[in-house]
């Protein structure tokens, strides 16, 4: 099965990729590595999902979140590969930064969003490292975002 | 026109490159990337923007920080790549870290200081990818920090 | 001296690499780079060093989190390396999170517990690049979570 099918299979339709919030851009590729920009957590309506985890944001919606962010990078590794999913050989590693208040440990479950998303996807080959830290708040104050390192394979 | 002339066209003139607030280097060159330490915001009179976000440090006194950082960052390249700044073939991402307050959401405007510079300084090869995220304090107090990873032309 | 018995020498045991505590890899290779993911500081017996930087946890204890975090990190790349650290071309780049008040500037020193660790261990290949900023909280209550990437030689 082709990975746009096996997305297909999950139910999940990528969107648009986001246009970065500022000055830089949402992908750069160099030497077979791919270095995707931190992604934020757009619903289908392009809203983004707001809030932070121990507050106003509880376990599923935080889970939920990562998954959109994890939504998100797979669009726009699909957009930076010109549409061949194919060429994804390896994805490396995840940085997932959620917004917490400074009692809320389980950074590490709701990062599993994007996670569990990208092997469900990429089989093998979405097994990555990945870290997941706290942050007091983010950008647009989205509740998550995570940026990505993939290894792509030469045209 | 060369990097430098750009540099000193912008009005800029780099700094001795920082030291190391603790042990570790600033530059770690390795199969044509270039990986930055985390730079502060530097005054010309060497000491340090310091401060938070959403606090006392204004959004356009947290761009200035942000440009501070970006400042160091190519002094730190140029000075890993023996002065020569023609060897820069891609600033590939950014990392930026704001000290922020719980409701200071303009992580990625902030962030724009040091971006918007490396376009401006490198053109199309300054076009980056990047996250931007907060902190609630940083190392001595600074309002920013920002790390590198860059792709190198072999010598 | 192997990098092993320069291990034995500082009277460090390495502990069988943790299990992630989430769904990812501990470690990711790909074209001559080994990616770490996020570790934090556990003793002998287990348990994690909780806490907060500027609250729970002074100067010594973080800088001892920092070292545990760091005696981690190469447990996991000789897992990754199959037991042979002398694959080890350079340690590359650190990435540490420090749990920290909004009041606690010392990140760097705190982190140093891990640069000053790898220095030791692998001599100049130990000599990284770094970023050390600070979290409100880290997965586990953890006092401190430092990632890795590392330059390794082909097999």
């Amino acid at each position: 099965m082709s990975i746009d099918a096996r997305i297909a299979d999950l139910g999940i339709t990528l969107p648009a990729p986001a246009a970065p919030v500022a000055s830089y851009v949402p992908a750069v590729e160099v030497n077979g590595t791919l270095y995707i920009s931190g992604q934020l957590p757009f619903r289908e309506d392009g809203s983004i999902v707001t809030g932070r985890l121990g507050q106003d944001v509880d376990l599923a919606a935080g889970v939920d979140a990562a998954k959109r962010c994890g939504i998100m990078l797979i669009a726009q590794i699909k957009a930076a590969l010109g549409g061949d999913l194919s060429r994804v050989e390896r994805i490396v590693k995840l940085g997932a930064f959620v917004s917490s208040t400074a009692d809320f440990t389980d950074q590490a479950k709701v990062a599993n969003g994007a996670s569990e998303l990208m092997q469900a996807v990429f089989g093998e080959a979405g097994r990555h490292a990945r870290s997941a830290v706290a942050t007091p708040v983010l950008p647009l104050g989205a509740a998550v975002e995570i940026d990505a390192i993939v290894a792509v394979r030469p045209l």
